[in-house]
């Protein structure tokens, strides 16, 4: 069904539309992985019970650390999905520029038509005061759609691999104390009616939870940052010193000099122009 | 459909068959984990396409290396499989176990309710020698038990904790290769009608992934090894140096004693008894 709705996505939107929703099935799939991890853990610990005392003090403690490694699965899960947020932050922008991309065509459409079929048609001035007007709404759109994809992808890769590095750095920790503590029990053979000595690492396997869980406190992650220079970025996606009244000037020349230019007649079918326009929210914010 | 299966395990190794059973979804959680990652960084590098040169080429190699990520998710499901597998022996030693343990308890009960009804039938005698051979068999095959338990616990969370670290290692380096990338998109805001300078770090990008490529080429895991004193088991799940043969008479004394102990008779049901039997296949073997 969801399937459905990603047809009517616009088209420029469509392939970040689709990953999303895979992004959406990547984060339930660790969401599941964290749950059958905790359910295994659990299971160690209760056929551990069956156990002699050895194995039994194991197996609990094993349980203990393989379920805080399955935390660690689900706090994974909900990065991703924080990191995918961000990813939706450039979807909308890129859904609400595709009006302003279809308005400039259309226009550039009926201008053609009209020169072609009246040229000397009056309406044709008009078309063309449109034509600059939607240019100059593309120029600001195609601005606000490059800063805010290259300044959220940064955003959104900056927190998918922090959480790769964190919950790796993590389970690293609580599976080396997991060695130590399988370490502690000795699988040396016994032969038909010895008794095995009693379990005397008791207090070793206790202290290895306590190191583990004094690791998870002290934990803090080893990244180098990511660096953004898009903190000027304003709330209009335009970086911050840049007044949208004062810059709106300059802004309706450009457009008149593109639509004025040559190549203007070429370019046609708003594809792939290096910028093209906006929904009024954002020239307005 | 597999739970009603589980129901009919021998009681001896039904937590074990569960926690087996669950590890199996924890393990296509996994693998589900793996090709959701790998959808979306194909999908990622499809979304670049679209886009300018530097955030194209950037997404392009950033869906290499949460590819590579991805893959890695793959391999640790294979060796939380062989993990699995390991612990199948325990099982597979419990479920042998059950069979001796039954048997032992049928000729208790047998001998307390003649003792009841006949206590001078001759029959008690036959009965008592039967027991004396239930009982060397119980020994044999509780030695068994604790000695495949232990030695196969240690192998299997070998196993399990060495993939988790393997799968980190890697993914840390993966990940920190995929900041690096991140940083090489400059985000600084364009204002509208203003080009972005051509991309520049392509060079650098490539290295990047080179790097990477390296990194796991020349990697090796940084795990303490767990030690195990089962070495010298022999194919009989008893220490090398016991040979079968030699070992019968003292198994046979032994289990005399025990059968003539007088805390044999408050012992009875045969549940968590120091040592019970075992298959003839392991006698044998």
């Amino acid at each position: 069904m969801s399937s459905l709705r990603g047809i009517q996505q616009p088209e420029l939107s469509k392939k970040l539309y689709k990953l999303i929703k895979t992004e959406n099935h990547q984060v339930s799939a660790y969401e599941t992985a964290s749950r059958e991890s905790q359910s295994v853990a659990s299971q160690l610990s209760e056929w551990g019970e069956t156990q002699d005392d050895a194995v039994s003090d194991i197996s609990d403690k094993l349980g203990v650390l393989l379920a805080e490694i399955a935390e660690q699965e689900d706090l994974f899960a909900q990065h991703l999905e924080d990191s995918r947020g961000v990813l939706k932050q450039i979807r909308n922008t890129e859904s609400s520029v595709q009006p302003t991309r279809n308005h400039k065509t259309r226009i550039q459409d009926e201008i053609q038509k009209l020169k072609y079929k009246e040229p000397t048609s009056t309406k044709l001035v008009t078309l063309e005061q449109e034509l600059v007007r939607a240019e100059a709404q593309s120029l600001v759109a195609e601005a606000q759609l490059t800063n805010v994809t290259r300044q959220k992808f940064k955003e959104a890769y900056d927190l998918h691999t922090a959480a790769i590095i964190e919950r790796a750095e993590k389970q690293i920790m609580l599976a080396q104390q997991a060695r130590r503590l399988v370490n502690l029990l000795d699988d040396t053979p016994t032969v038909p009616g010895e008794e095995r000595p009693p379990f005397e690492n008791s207090e070793a396997a206790r202290e290895v939870l306590n190191d583990a869980e004094a690791g998870l406190r002290n934990y803090s992650p080893s990244i180098e940052p990511i660096h953004s220079a898009a903190g000027r970025l304003g709330v209009n996606a335009m970086p911050g010193s840049i007044e949208q009244e004062a810059a709106q000037p300059r802004i309706m020349q450009q457009a008149e000099e593109i639509v004025q230019s040559p190549q203007q007649e070429t370019m046609g079918r708003g594809g792939q122009v290096p910028y093209s326009t906006s929904e009024t929210s954002y020239v307005a914010a």
